[in-house]
């Protein structure tokens, strides 16, 4: 315990220095990984296979089918349906403005986008390929697929897992939503916000909130990449939020690292977009935004807040919706005169 | 039976007639009925609505998921997949060209794009929303959608499931897909087609296929609005396909009528775009377009075609497969604050 306790002292320090950067905008561009830059044809491929319901075993579930990039980046549902109708145990994260996250999932158990994309095609519950080669075969059977990749990767056997992922990654790192009525403010267009906006990002700040949901994406300060930014949740545990959402079955990154100190430690999440994405939490247990801060204030800071209070936050996180970027569709290799999914 | 076999007659007395039509380009317009204009408005909002998995009880499927305009117009699988994980006892017609069709679903049991789009959204084992009242309701609580409707259909209570189905039928008659070789070939350009497509040509129509597929969609000759043209399937029953295959389990438009003489009747489908739609039949039953070809002519025309006839005939349906418009993503109007969906 005195190392938790430690790890969130050294959070909230961190925090603390950092506090004039509580509030930033969303960078114009996000960080990239040096072994896979991104340019249009890569992006492009990208897109197909986020798109493609052929990366999953029985062709149902594409990347889309959960981070609805035509909606809110998730499914607003509280937790995701993967193939033959089984559901997850936890709520999709947002993949706008993911690229700007330095560790992916819940629990934090990627390092980067690419590696993120790697899991959930493999999980059995969500697309359920048998493995990453069945994958790469099923990718390998699509003559437009094969041209694309041996064009932008070189060489003749250019579609690999790897490659997948790193297109995948590529298309994300567009996903990014600038221009929020925050981002406005904070640029200078005072009549961005409402007033109760206003008082509700003063109330933010004043009632501990910027102590995780800091930085240009509010899920805390810049980390390297492969390090996460996280948070005991909830760390108030008497209060009645807990078991009525169930808040403490699933213990978080504890799954992943066995360690006891891990226990019901989460990566903090941002909160862009978050008008947009109900319901809440890992497991979407919370239906409604309002509901959602109630809980936030009494589990992490100890505090009850006012309907007035609660509403004013509200208005101040409604703020925090960008400008969904216009996108072309994109147009799916064909699998020419056969079919290539399951029964 | 004699009854039957009459239909059968003016069915091919009919064809015969127009045979100087058996092969017809693509028309630029599809027919559009008078109580449903287009425009750029109400198409855009189809569009959405055809994107919007918020039409399934769960949240999870949209008319996209089984007839994806992202690729082949279907979901290349055998029988699609409705809410939690059911799946169905038919294959996915393409929504390519359907405007063409003068009925819709394999047995013809809707008059109209109109009435084919309120099916599945209240099927069980697709979209399983309870009642129509109820899709109604998901829609009018997202006000993205109620200024829309209002503005497109007039009023102030323009959502209702009539106006959701024409809006998504307005965005159905856009999905065209001119310019295959085979219709650039009929328009004069012989460079279009391959030697050996125009040698499967010939041999499409010297076998008989034209009795059914003539016509611009390979769907039979022009019908009025709401009347199908059928035929049955298997003809011939005397033959290994049929068992291999379950082709007679299902016994199509006698599921509407309850009439005898329509066991095993089938509206004609389409064989534009044909050679990226596998698998093939109402049951999905056969995977490969080769395997098609042949189980048709045996079944159909009571004739066993060589491999280099199949190849030959392949190779011309290989040329109607057209150019997919580029499309614009929809962005679907938000859920604000809360969820919609259930768990």
């Amino acid at each position: 315990m005195l190392k938790f306790e430690a790890k969130i002292a050294a959070a909230l320090l961190l925090a603390a220095s950092q506090s004039v950067m509580a509030f930033e905008t969303l960078p114009a561009k996000p960080p990239v990984p040096a072994d896979n830059p991104m340019n249009p044809a890569k992006i492009a491929l990208g897109k197909q296979l986020f798109f493609d319901p052929r990366l999953s075993v029985d062709g149902t579930v594409s990347c889309n089918s959960c981070h609805n990039v035509m909606s809110s980046g998730t499914d607003n549902r509280p937790v995701s349906v993967g193939v033959a109708g089984q559901k997850g145990g936890r709520s999709a994260p947002n993949v706008w403005n993911a690229a700007f996250l330095s560790v992916q999932f819940w629990d934090g158990r990627a390092a980067s986008l690419e590696d993120q994309a790697k899991g959930p095609i493999l999980n059995p519950i969500e697309m359920g390929m048998p493995s990453a080669d069945e994958a790469v075969q099923r990718i390998r059977a699509i003559p437009g697929y094969v041209s694309q990749f041996n064009a932008i990767f070189g060489g003749k056997e250019a579609v690999t897992y790897d490659n997948i992922a790193k297109a995948i990654a590529a298309y994300e790192r567009t996903l990014l939503t600038p221009n929020s009525p925050f981002d406005r403010y904070l640029k200078g267009d005072k009549s961005a916000l409402s007033a109760q906006a206003q008082q509700g990002m003063k109330l933010f700040e004043q009632t501990g909130c910027t102590s995780c949901h800091s930085g240009a994406n509010f899920a805390g300060p810049a980390m390297q990449a492969g390090s996460g930014f996280y948070q005991k949740f909830p760390i108030y545990q008497n209060n009645d939020y807990v078991s009525k959402y169930n808040l403490m079955n699933d213990t978080g990154r504890h799954n992943v690292t066995k360690n006891d100190a891990d226990k019901n430690i989460w990566r903090v999440p941002t909160l862009r977009n978050i008008a947009v994405s109900a319901p809440y939490f890992h497991n979407g247990s919370v239906e409604t935004l309002d509901e959602a801060v109630r809980v936030m204030a009494k589990t992490q800071l100890d505090k009850n807040l006012s309907d007035g209070e609660v509403a004013d936050i509200v208005a101040f996180l409604d703020s925090l919706t960008g400008e969904f970027p216009k996108q072309t569709m994109p147009q799916l290799p064909p699998t020419a005169n056969r079919t290539l999914t399951a029964k």
